[in-house]
């Protein structure tokens, strides 16, 4: 790309993988939403987060509208270190870093790890919005491929063993979300996860857990990495983007008291008081397990439509993995070019996520489709798959 | 500084600089703040942003709480597109990114055009957030002084004239706050105004134009350079914070839709819609131009004010610029160090801002001060600037 800019050389180096856009947005009116990784609009609290709101603003006035003030900011910080401890990763306050939700955590520790020498590992399929943040810094990576048990870490060690033998850089961090993995659906087993941890000592890098959806197990929550974690290898990034809102974007990063600070150095928007504030007050109206307790039992029941319908309405060739937790089912449909036939689930009137945007090398994700079954109602979720086994038939 | 992290080479620079930290937030409690560049509190429209959310979350449910979808960010965006109009800088809405406040709009500019060989150049003083955004990036400077007409430009094409004479690097970026300027209250004459364009376009560097303040002149509104700029050199900077509410965090860049473009590559923390949406509803309720009239009258009172008792309990040596807008008024104590003094002010029971912190050669701030008149009360400020008249005759 060529530019009258004097774009910085790092940015230049970006300009190799040109992001995709806001494709995601672009779908007909009224179709069914099997692509939005968004949670059910009837269990985002807006009308608790309305009332915590005006609390607030009676209670405090004019604070949490200016840059530092609120005592609920603090207040947040707590519930968060808190909930880390009960989770078995205990996390003091200058351990954590409250962000604009993941997303801002998983590029800010890019930023601080990361320049065009150095080398990532990631899951292949992995959320797309950290690959094209990866992107923005290095081209050099490491695709792990993905089973029913998570990120395969026997493959894992055997290409980190050879890049040793053959003298190449071993990677810095490793990104990886171990529960409920966006796109696959998929959880590390617990052998894994200690498999992982070991490989990170042995070969010295560091593994970023992106746990957005680490609550929402339908049976069993799996350990924390980083409570699995001995060495201070792990940074792990939280999220209430999928448990509250998205759209407040709150997050979080824990990790070493050291890489915290620096973290801090670069999140050059001065923090959100009026969001944190707001949320900290919604969160004192609510027990969190109980409410945790319902978005699972929701989100449990409309994964069991998803499954029934799909054993109802797919080919025999089809295949799948069965979610146990989280937002999404990633299905494998061979022959079909899954791309390809959006434009036939437009005209029918449902929207899923093509496969390719999750991996680096598009051309692995061909035959692959993200849905989501956390947005829409049981009833479309049946009626989007009955329609994607119709268009499967006529194809 | 030494440290068991990989971090990348671009944060090792960084360490050069380690920021001076949130000391901001150290002083006595119930001590005259005539330190914080806050809005008036009474001036922070909390009750009326309240009606706003309640009616917001009336009419669209969650639609705000998503990661997008509220109608009221689109007309956000329209509403500054139409601000920028009405002040000569007519901004299409490809050619504006909606920021977490000003702050992170300079960083992202700083994150695009800088790296390691950039140049800068800043006023000096200049406001102390910006340059910790610069040192993250850059150890190299051009400092151009300030008088009582702003930055003075034949200073600086002096300064570039040399440099190119020597064939040294010339500034990829100019960072200016041209008008009410933080820290100084100064604003850039028509034409010095007109003479740093020709400069940017003669040395072929772009320009920074922070306008934080601008909407907040006692008398005139100063032309912004993005208005006199006719070849694609400024890139504008707006924001909120001064006049609505900073812990919204609500800022813009307006630039050439090129730029602006990668700036939000760059941007990842997937915008705020919650935040975003509120402010819009807010916005629908006033007249912005009566709201600002009214901000205007309230801070040219407190201006007056301290200006009175500078006059009254200022020694014969102090010397000030007299404030046309903005929040702040700068001052100077020949012969006394303000850092060292500040540990006085906070026994007496007052707090400013040391002069040093605004420089990149701290030894040049240490006779100077900022006082803000924004945030305290005409009361508190005639009684905070007579506790300095005090330690300044006990000193």
């Amino acid at each position: 790309m060529k530019s009258k800019f004097p774009y910085s050389k790092e940015v230049q180096l970006a300009f190799k993988h040109e992001p995709p856009g806001r494709w995601m947005a672009k779908f007909p009116q009224g179709a069914i939403r099997l692509n939005s990784g968004y949670p059910d609009p009837r269990l985002v609290p807006s009308e608790e987060i309305k009332g915590a709101m005006a609390r607030l603003l009676e209670e405090e006035k004019d604070l949490p509208l200016h840059y530092i003030g609120s005592p609920r900011i603090p207040q947040l910080e707590k519930f968060i270190c808190q909930r880390m401890a009960e989770r078995g990763a205990p996390t003091a306050n200058e351990e954590l870093l409250v962000t604009s939700g993941a997303c801002q955590a998983i590029d800010l520790v890019a930023r601080v790890l990361l320049d065009e020498e150095a080398v990532v590992a990631i899951e292949s399929p992995t959320y797309m919005e950290a690959l094209e943040i990866f992107q923005n810094y290095t081209d050099k990576y490491i695709s792990i491929p993905i089973d029913e048990n998570g990120m395969k870490t026997e493959k894992l060690e055997e290409i980190l063993a050879e890049r040793k033998r053959k003298g190449e850089a071993l990677p810095r961090i490793l990104y990886t979300i171990p529960t409920f993995q966006n796109p696959t659906g998929t959880t590390l087993s617990l052998e894994r996860r200690k498999h992982l941890l070991k490989l990170a000592e042995q070969f010295d890098f560091l593994i970023m857990e992106d746990d957005a959806y680490g609550e929402l197990g339908f049976a069993e929550k799996p350990q924390l990495l980083k409570a699995l974690d001995a060495g201070e290898r792990v940074i792990y990034i939280g999220s209430f983007s999928k448990v509250v809102a998205p759209g407040m974007r709150i997050g979080w990063a824990a990790g070493p008291k050291e890489l915290i600070e620096v973290l801090g150095w670069f999140k050059k928007d001065l923090g959100h008081p009026f969001a944190q504030s707001t949320l900290s007050a919604y969160l004192e109206t609510i027990d969190f397990d109980s409410h945790l307790k319902k978005l699972v039992s929701v989100y449990e029941a409309k994964a069991r439509v998803m499954v029934e319908a799909l054993e109802e309405f797919m080919p025999e060739s089809a295949a799948w993995f069965m979610p146990s937790g989280g937002y999404f089912l990633w299905l494998q449909i061979p022959g079909v070019d899954t791309a390809e036939l959006l434009s036939k689930a437009h005209e029918a009137g449902f929207v899923y996520v093509p496969g390719r945007f999750f991996f680096l090398d598009q051309q692995e994700g061909l035959e692959f489709l993200r849905l989501s079954f956390s947005y829409t109602s049981e009833e479309n979720i049946r009626e989007g798959i009955r329609l994607l086994g119709q268009i499967l038939d006529a194809n």
